[in-house]
This record gives structure tokens, sequence and C-alpha cells, in this order.
């Protein structure tokens, strides 16, 4: 277990501060946990208050003793009630802010409201689009706890060799997988920034089963074990000659990777088989042209014409009508994060320090979807993959 | 695995269209996970429509044919973009709404922003006072659900007498029974209205652990295994003497109960074998007094004037500054329901078909906490419990 050391902090409220003298803000709140643990190394309840110059004030509701343990920053008080935010900064000498950021792609409206009244005067505006920025280059640090989440998945991997049998339900499987990884110190929940964006673990799931498609934004969706949860495993026992998706994240020390591999009892159809093998083509296109530092679009752009021209124009990336529009995410404390390898993000290029899932599937109505997933990231001498196993079809 | 009836969903509708009326609301727009799985029996993503009078229509996004199998409402349609809104509502001969309801509480500024351009001239305002107000009477129908979670949280309990051992750290506990719960069906993540809400399965905790203050609104917190999730399960071996206690939200299509209860491998001391009988005669005075059908507030209050008369002024419901001002929290899709049995909840009354977990617990910080935790139910009759593991002190 890890407390992030205060020099990282210090640099990523450094970062922060860069941006929003670019963007003219005075003042950045954070409230939400991913944000919070970033910028503070905890997610004791409250909000950090980032100026734009000088120290950032953690003001803490509950717990501040805890706080103080495990945040690395120097200002950490305690604070009861919003109406006291303009003393305790008033006591740090700083002036009151006109331009405010805040996280408002996923700050509720009611709790907005509230700390609007804080300073009435103000002009508040979303910071996230900054804070994401700011998050997406990821430091040394940060790719040695992914490093230990993908040492995690691989444990995941190789327990899913082990166990997978005839006539047991994904939901069993997804049971053992998850039960290995808890045990590793995954912490179960796997953030998510989008708005009803609810996810665990991964997607376990068989044959025709991996090829409904969910609300989820996810290529693969999977029947989940109840309407009130439809993605991911179900009751649907594992057949022999279908596709078996292990599409996993590990979790360690608040970080994420993304992996997805494919497993079957006996032997895949030829279509699926082929599908196997191309996803595996379009990935390593990916890896030859990352180093180049293409736009996120060109990635995706690339991938779906060379899709398109191995004739999945119609199953690439989900289901003919409800095919996603993105072929990779960025992930870190978040499963969604920049950078978005998506059609249109034309405007941004990878750099050095980016860290994302790589992620092309093909999805067969009724039959069943394969792919392949990995997480990379980039450096300056080239692009390195995290997730580490063997990426053959597993035959069982 | 259930399909949540038609009649049932046409019941909550009436309902909710009912509190509009009081309310002067024309339409409730919903989107929340946990509202959407109330109003129309599935997660799909997109809007349900619900006009003061006729039928709601929920507008899905994705995936529009999945929403058709699982929903048992008559209007289901696709939608692409928030302009085809009033299009989509005049099709169906509804008119222009004037006073909009929304979930305020959980929605986004962002989100909000772009659902207020649909109707720029409309009035909005938070609907989740009225949604929650519905959600609080179970049906029948519910309650058989939140039956078999409890039989599932039940099972969760007796593997946990058969495997704690002396040295096993409480994250090997929580994953032996979290694997239990998933095989059961368990959805894994618990659904909490709160913002950063976050919850997966329950806290299980041992010694000094389980005294240690969260950032969560729960009177026992934990470490967690990283600052990342600084609630439940850390590394710490349980040893012997301890209290070891297994908070535990059985999860069963959509629909949670809560139970606590408490181990010990060898003994207790004196004055934590006596906190727990304490908080067993606290649980007995709330299920003398709970048909009399108190407000809520009553419910709090008297328990807490027991508690401090049996010398828990400074123990009760946390250690000393971060206790919580309730005991108990309404169940059902979410852990955070309605009633509150807390501080100040005067002018709302228990009434029949409410459930709540009631949860009484007291903290010695370096030693540890204990107390029981129950899933009720109030009926025209009296009150029936749901949880129903034998609720003596386990001793191992």
């Amino acid at each position: 277990m890890r407390l992030t050391p205060a020099t990282e902090l210090e640099y990523r409220c450094k970062r922060l501060q860069e941006e929003m003298a670019l963007s003219g803000l005075d003042a950045v709140i954070i409230l939400q946990n991913a944000d919070l643990f970033y910028f503070t190394g905890t997610i004791q309840s409250g909000n950090l208050y980032v100026p734009k110059e000088g120290q950032p004030v953690y003001m803490v509701r509950r717990d501040a003793g805890r706080a103080r343990m495990e945040s690395g920053l120097k200002e950490v008080c305690p604070f009861a009630s919003m109406k006291d935010i303009p003393r305790i900064l008033a006591d740090y000498g700083y002036a009151e802010p006109k331009r405010i950021g805040m996280e408002m792609d996923v700050l509720p409206v009611n709790l907005f409201e509230r700390y609007r009244k804080v300073y009435p005067q103000a002009e508040y505006s979303d910071a996230t689009p900054i804070i994401r920025k700011v998050r997406m280059i990821k430091s040394h640090y940060e790719i040695h706890i992914m490093q230990d989440a993908a040492d995690q998945v691989d444990k995941v991997y190789r327990r899913a060799r082990d166990v997978i049998r005839e006539g047991m339900t994904d939901l069993e499987l997804a049971a053992e997988l998850e039960y290995v990884a808890r045990r590793e110190g995954h912490l179960g929940l796997i953030r998510m920034r989008a708005f009803n964006g609810e996810m665990m673990f991964g997607h376990t799931f068989s044959g025709a089963d991996s090829a409904v498609p969910a609300y989820t934004d996810t290529p693969l969706g999977g029947m989940g074990p109840s309407p009130s949860f439809g993605q991911g495993a179900s009751l649907k026992p594992i057949g022999r000659n279908e596709p078996i998706i292990v599409d996993f994240a590990g979790s360690y020390d608040g970080y994420l990777v993304d992996q997805t591999r494919v497993f079957v009892i006996g032997a895949l159809s030829d279509r699926l088989r082929k599908g196997y093998d191309d996803m595996l083509k379009i990935q390593e296109r990916m890896v030859a042209m990352a180093p180049e530092r293409p736009t996120w679009g060109e990635i995706y752009d690339e991938c779906l014409f060379m899709a398109e021209k191995l004739g999945y124009a119609e199953s690439f990336m989900g289901n003919r009508g409800a095919q996603v529009s993105f072929i990779g995410h960025g992930i870190g404390v978040e499963i969604d994060e920049y950078p978005f390898l998506a059609r249109g993000f034309h405007d941004q290029r990878l750099e050095p320090g980016m860290a994302f899932a790589f992620e092309p599937k093909v999805v067969f109505p009724g039959e069943g979807a394969v792919g392949i997933e990995d997480t990379f990231y980039l450096t300056e001498s080239g692009l390195k993959q995290l997730t580490h196993s063997d990426q053959s079809l597993v035959v069982i």
C-alpha cells in the first residue's frame, strides 16, 4: 500500500496551476473522489481548494485526522460548513476568487448550487477538461502502480486458464476471478467518470451472450445478473466451441489497467478464429503507429479503415447499430480518461506519458464476440505494454 | 431473475403522478440508474419522461431493443439526440411542459444544462424528494425480492462462521464472503445516492481497525485496501479476542438488505461484550416502538437517549467527534433511501410499507466496534424482520 509522495502531489498541483493560468481561473475547487485522490492522496470527504498561486488547502469534513495521516499536502484543515470557506481562505491570505473552476461533468446540480452561494459574485466554469489534461500524463510513480495492477490482472488470467470448465456459469467464472483479484488488493469497484457509469471488475461472458449490446459505452455488453445491472456475467452456462471473454480491469492502489483475453473449450469457428487473429493485426498496426504520435482520431480512423477492409464494417466495436465510436480509452485513476482514441478527436496527439487501453473487438450476433485488449503507455523512446498476459487464444 | 411486472410499473408511475399533481409538476424526466430501474424495470441508457397524465415515454439511446425486452412499459422509443425530445413528445400528443422536475441531487451540472436547453422556457425543480417518497413504500413484490437478498446475506453469514481463522486478513475474509455473494447473484456494487457514495458488498474488519473513522457516512469506517478507497477491509490479520465485524449488504435482482453480525475468536472483553448486548437492547426498543408509527426522529432520539443512559454518549454510532447522526436508513434499490432514522426528522412518521436497516453500533477507539444491524419493514399488522441470521455473538 502506497501513500502518494508529497513531491508527486506538489507536481500535480503545479501542473494544474499552469493550466489554470492558461484558462484564466483564480481557483479550482475539487470534490469528486477520483480527482481528490489524485490531488490529495486520499478521499476523505470535503473539498480541495487550489488557488492560482500558492499551496492548495484541503478542507476536510470527515475525517480530518485521517486526511492528515494519508495526504502529503501541507495544508489540511477541518471544516464543518460551507459558510466557513471564505474565512478559512482569508486566514491563508487568499483573495476572494472571481473565476472558479469546478467539476461540472460530475458535480450534482444541488451540490453545485450550494457551493455557488459561497462566492455568489464569482463566475463558475468547468474545470474538468484541465483536470483531465493534467491527469492524462502519467508519472513514473503512477506507471509503477499500473505495473502492479498489470501483474494482478495476469494472475486473474492464469486463474481463468485453470478454472474454466464446461457447464460452469459465466457468473461462477466471474466470482472465481474476482476472488483472486480481491485477495490481491483490487478495490472491487472501477471508477468511471461518465454519469451512470457503474462498473466493477469487468466483464466475463461466453458465446452469444458476449454479443448482446448493453447500456454501457463499451463494445461488448453482456446480459448481467439482472436487468437492474444489465452488463457482464449472467447465469449462462459455458459451452464448448464458443468464445469466453475475460475483460478484466486490474486495480491496485487506486490505479487501473484493462485487459481482455479470449478462451475456448474445444475450438472456435473459422470466422471467429479469423476475427481474433485480425484484431491482433489491428493492435499490431496501432503499436506501429503510436510512436509517430498521431492524433487520437487518426488511430481510430486507421483501425476502422483496416477493420472495414478486413470485412468487419458491420461488426467492429459492437453490434450493427450499437457500435461504439472509439477503439481505446485513457486509463489511470478512472477507466474513461484522456486520451479518447475515438472518432473525430483530431486536435490532440498522443504524447509521452499517456496511458491507454486499446481494445479492437468484433461482434457476431448470435455467435459471440472476440478481440484483444491491452494497456499501453507512450514514452520518449517508444510504446510500452503494461498488461503482459500471453496474447494467444487460450484453448482449454 | 425477475422482470418487473407491468402492473408494478403502472402503479409506481401512478403514485409518482399523484405526487407530481401535489407539487404542480407537468413532467418529471428521470435519468439516474436506480430511478430508471425502479420506474422502467431496466437501466438501458436514455430518459424516462413521465407526464402529469398518461403513459410515460422511455426514450432509449442504448439499447432500445433490449429496453423493449426488459421493460414492461408500453412506450419505449429509440432516441439519438436531445433535440428530438419535443418532436417525440408531440407525436405522443403531450403538450410542452412548463414545470419540469429532474433528479437535481444526482444529475451533473453539465448534463442538466443540456436538458434545460430542450425546454428553455420551462421552470426546473428537484424531483428527487417525490421520487424518494414513492420509492419509500415497498410493494409485496419488492419485499419478496428483499427476502431473497436476506437469504443471500444469511449464506454469507454462515460462510463467515465456517471460514474465519486467526491470522487471515480482513481482506481475505472479505474476498471469501464476496465470492459466496457473487455466486448467489450479488451485483457487486451497492447503489448509494449520495455524491461520492461508492460502496461494494459492505465492510469486513476486525479489532481496532473497525474503530477507524472513514469518509463514508457510516458509523464504522475501516482502513480499506488503500487511501484511494479508505473503507472496509484492509490487510490487517485477524487476531484472537477482538471483534470481527461483517457488515454486509445482500443484493438480489436490484434490491438490497443490510445486516451486521459480530464474530470473535476466543472472547471479547467485558466492555465489548456488554456493548454488544446493549446494542441488542436498543434494537429491541426500536422493535417495540416501531408499530406505534413514531416519527423518524423519535426513533433516533429514543435510541440515543437510551445509549447515553447506558454510558455510550461518546461512543455511540461512531468515534467521538465522528459520530453520525442517524441510527438507521431506508433501503431498497439504494442503500440510502427514505426513511432516515436520524436526528431532526420529526415531520414524517414510519408507515406501513417502509423498509429500513437499523444499526445500533458502539465504537471504542484502539479496541474495536460492536453492534447489530438488521433490515425490517413495517406492515399494517406490525414490524417484520427481513434479515434472519442468528443474532448471537458468534464465538469461534
